[in-house]
């Protein structure tokens, strides 16, 4: 076992693309939807220019043009600007609440709870997400992803990559930054963590947006690892 | 099933005297580091004064006299003004250090793990202790508590019994005060809960503080239940 491995005793996860297949599970509910109420949209358009609007939405949380909203409020705003646009038409609120929920119902990647098992017996294992703490908790019971705890960019009020997320989430397990562990399948998440003192292990999911897309391994990162099992191989879990 | 069983979706447990034995846990982690040091300790008086320590420590900070301290800071803070009174001398940092990370440890009432199961099926399962997230999440992995996730005053800045801890649980879990019931073996947390308009399930631990002590049910409360299993029988799990 590596020194890093030693000196970890926590381990961070980003969730939305490296626990959980969000295009994938995003594309189904709508077409459930679609079905069911006989629309005609391009469910995986939808769901890119959902995911697209993320991004920008938090980065105006971030900088002070929006007071703190959480992603369930954000996701509400992108969907309510997009459904002109994709003709998502004649649905109740309830429909609309109900499809906003739909992140709430993401479907893990087939590795991610057999290996966050086997890491969960060495290390703590939480989230680390902006996603907020009824999403994550909601999505974790739907899942069967046995987090330790739940940890969210909710509740120190901070988006990532500001670094009050990921010095908070060291904070709150009562670790120094250097035993905490970034997992994410995003370089600009880890490199922010490491920014922060962080460790860092990259986890490879090409798949995340549709097309396959490798991403080459870092040697900037603590650990480049093909999916959990193999982060977990690799810590010795 | 009641009306408030289909109402509630989440609870949340009060934790220590609860959900966990810290009496019996305490005593017997003391007895374990006065066999290792040869140190003679009154240990249930230790572990009685070390409680009793506990309420005005809080009281302390929620009267704005101490800044925001957590419960591991509050529980060092007492051990080491009860060190010369029990004669507990000689330690070590690291002794002193682990000795209050015996709260980390505390072991669960029989019933706890069976019951929080049950529950956990039907609903979200949630801890709202004043102990810090660090410590929650250690002890559940210590006890094996298979929380949905860990909710803890230090999130709010509040220690129970302030209303901004009730009300924090329930805007992080996503819920209305009355889909939230708390739990708890304290019939002083469970009024506070019920005045910022959570539901209330009082458990009777009769051992909690040692020599059999019996808790009457009250009809204010919505539910009066015997332990976890008896809990999980009357909201239908």
């Amino acid at each position: 076992m590596t020194r890093v491995a030693r000196q970890v005793k926590a381990l961070t996860f980003d969730v939305f693309g490296t626990v959980v297949d969000w295009r994938g599970s995003i594309i189904a509910e709508g077409r459930k939807l679609g079905r069911r109420e006989r629309l005609s949209v391009d469910w995986q358009a939808l769901a890119d220019a959902w995911r697209a609007g993320y991004r920008p939405a938090m980065d105006r949380v971030r900088r002070g043009e929006l007071p703190w909203t959480n992603i369930d409020g954000l996701h509400r705003r992108i969907l309510d600007e997009l459904a002109a646009r994709f003709r998502i038409e004649g649905l109740t609120e309830a429909d609309k609440a109900g499809f906003n929920r739909a992140w709430h119902r993401l479907a893990p990647w087939k590795d991610s709870v057999a290996g966050l098992k086997r890491l969960k017996k060495k290390y703590v294992i939480a989230t680390l997400s902006n996603g907020n703490v009824a999403l994550l908790t909601n999505m974790a019971k739907h899942a069967g992803l046995p987090w330790d705890c739940v940890l969210s960019a909710e509740l120190f009020g901070h988006y990532k990559p500001d670094p009050e997320a990921y010095l908070g989430a060291a904070r709150l397990l009562g670790l120094e930054p250097g035993e905490v562990m970034m997992v994410a399948a995003h370089k600009d998440d880890l490199d922010a963590a490491a920014r922060t003192g962080l460790r860092t292990a990259l986890v490879r999911r090409p798949m995340e947006f549709g097309a396959k897309q490798d991403l080459p391994p870092e040697a900037r990162f603590d650990l480049n690892a093909k999916d959990f099992v193999d982060l977990a191989r690799q810590l010795g879990c």
